[in-house]
């Protein structure tokens, strides 16, 4: 594959690199794809050529919102597969030409975290929609007034060259497909490992899933690939009850068309008792106590998987929590340890056991960047892939 | 050991028995020892005479319930041990002479939830606060006016004779003290388990217990069995530290003195991080936040335990759950299937694993009963044993 860049031939290592990427300037407003300045990746970075990235709900989200963590400019994108350029001091786990996927969610290696098998929150470097660098506080991006220029979840990746913390990259196997691998650096991974990780879904199982947006899907296909029996999804456009029996679910409720029954009566009825597992995949906090009335008592289990606006509260009543049985839990990320996790998914894709392309249902080049916020922005799409050397 | 009965010879199987039994007959005003009717089991219901019970809150609390659930005339007590009397028809599992602990959750052994391991709420029985038994809604109780007195939580124990269904009895080794058995049938059970069963505390773990009543104080019990080695107690009374010294308790924070700091800051800087696993021990909703800000991130699981009045909401907020990687959830006795768990705790308290005596701060006769409302609801008990034949 020949990648066209819009690099010169004397910038190289150690030097700051002159490339294109789409700056989201103000809120809400095209992007604008213009030449931006680089730096070289400080100690324990890494600066990577970008072969092609995806857009994400929270890529939207920020993009549209002007108080913070909404900062401009940005430049946004978090999905991605790249090539490493270069690497900072002290990086011995990626070398130049590795391919590898940058991730948002910090994996160090070093804290009590990163080092046990029951969390993927890097205490070191906690996630959080940051407009620097994780660890140096600063940016590696400046338009060509040097002005700076903002970076978004750890990631940056709608540009030609970006830098990203060694705590944010996987290096991947380079004969994957890389508009299948960047799936897996957020929305599909949320998905599938909130099945997988975070559940525990085991053979047998019932599932009921809210939202059948990406991450919503992804989670029937964790769900499908843990053995669930029985995959149940509401949602309010019954179009996506098609797109998801691809993705293995069994039975469709449509959320507005339940006489005067609540969702949860309708599922309680359906599953005689409830769902095993249940996920909130919209971002509705109200939503959340629908699912986990949907649960089974005794044992269900209520994962709580969209993001809703800060603040928003869950109502929950001290006696249902206390007498049901069922237990509430978040997941971010899917549960998954970015840099465990992600190659086992990626190697039961390369196995024909996890279906990523399906997800993929449109690709652009980098110069109609745009038109995937559109898709996205309008509901037309699953992911749009968009690649930066077509 | 002899046992004084007021019932008469020409009693027997399959006949009323005349007996003393303590009956609330009025909201919050002292019990009456009086004569009344013990009907003759029904099908899969078995009639036992009581040789000690024990007091317990949730005694206390509908005592003073003037509405439903809240009852009268009826005849409380729910911790207790007995011996067998007669059995109703397609009784098998036990028979007549053999020692037993009523205990309030169902445990039909039939139902899907009965079946697996994974939930202790029998489906066929749901638990409830009833005046009823649980098969046949009806009751036992007479006065001698041929008035009904209504039963409570399947157990009815402050009656020289009382009738259970069978679901609600677990037969147990005749050798065991009963003044320590009948602690299982509640308070201490729903301790030990909340940590043994729902948390699955592990060797070296990190527990906070918020509220050192005797459920609590039972959870610093079963984490010190599970190997946890730090105990954090919080309480409003500084000598209940001392206490729970001998239950475990390896630090105490007093509620109200943490100067301007929240108790989960002060718990955050002591576990450098938070703890493994907190515990609601007092039945107050709004705690439930404070014990799940306690938690680690990560990992961090949070028990309710504690019974709040009915409608008493949580307060979560979506963002907290989604990013935390932290869990929520309830624990109905503990997570304790009545007929598998109690009698593995019986064995481990006769090897001398489990304490219970220690909760056994008094004891009285049963014509003294009221003495030992006064000491538990004035806070001066853990666990008052009565005994009916004294």
């Amino acid at each position: 594959m020949e990648h066209k860049l819009s690099t010169t031939s004397d910038q190289g290592e150690g030097q700051p690199i002159r490339c294109k990427a789409a700056v989201a300037r103000k809120a809400g407003e095209a992007l604008v794809i213009e030449e931006i300045m680089v730096a070289p990746p400080m100690p324990r970075e890494v600066r990577i050529r970008i072969l092609c990235t995806s857009l994400c709900h929270s890529d939207i989200t920020l993009w549209k919102m002007q108080e913070p963590p909404g900062c401009f400019p940005r430049i946004l994108g978090h999905e991605a597969v790249g090539v490493v350029e270069s690497v900072g001091k002290d990086v011995t786990e990626v070398t130049k030409g590795d391919v590898v996927i940058p991730i948002f969610l910090p994996d160090c290696g070093e804290c009590l975290d990163c080092k046990s098998t029951k969390s993927n929150l890097c205490t070191d470097f906690p996630f959080k929609i940051s407009p620097w660098m994780p660890r140096h506080e600063s940016t590696r991006f400046t338009d060509l007034n040097g002005e700076i220029i903002y970076h978004f979840m750890f990631v940056s990746s709608f540009s030609e060259y970006t830098v990203v913390d060694i705590a944010n990259v996987t290096k991947i196997d380079p004969e994957i497909p890389p508009d299948r691998a960047c799936l897996l650096s957020c929305g599909v991974s949320t998905g599938v490992g909130a099945a997988w990780r975070t559940a525990g879904v085991e053979p047998g199982s019932t599932v009921a899933i809210f939202g059948l947006g990406s991450v919503g899907l992804a989670v029937a296909e964790g769900a499908r690939l843990c053995g669930a029996t029985r995959i149940i999804g509401v949602d309010v456009i019954p179009e996506k009850f098609e797109i998801g029996k691809k993705f293995g679910l069994t039975d469709f409720i449509h959320a507005l068309e339940c006489g005067n029954k609540p969702v949860s009566q309708v599922i309680i009825e359906m599953t005689n008792g409830g769902a095993d597992y249940c996920f909130e995949c919209v971002g509705t906090a109200s939503l959340v106590h629908e699912a986990y009335a949907s649960c089974r008592k005794g044992w269900g289990k209520t994962i709580v998987v969209g993001v809703d606006k800060p603040g928003a509260k869950l109502s929950l009543s001290s006696s249902e929590v206390l007498h049901d049985g069922k237990s509430l839990t978040g997941s971010l990320y899917g549960g998954l340890k970015p840099k465990s996790h992600v190659p086992i998914l990626l190697k039961r894709y390369m196995d024909k056991e996890l279906q990523l392309d399906k997800f993929v249902t449109h690709e652009v080049e980098f110069k109609d960047i745009n038109k995937a916020f559109d898709l996205l922005n309008n509901g037309q799409c699953l992911r749009c892939v968009i690649w930066m050397d077509k």
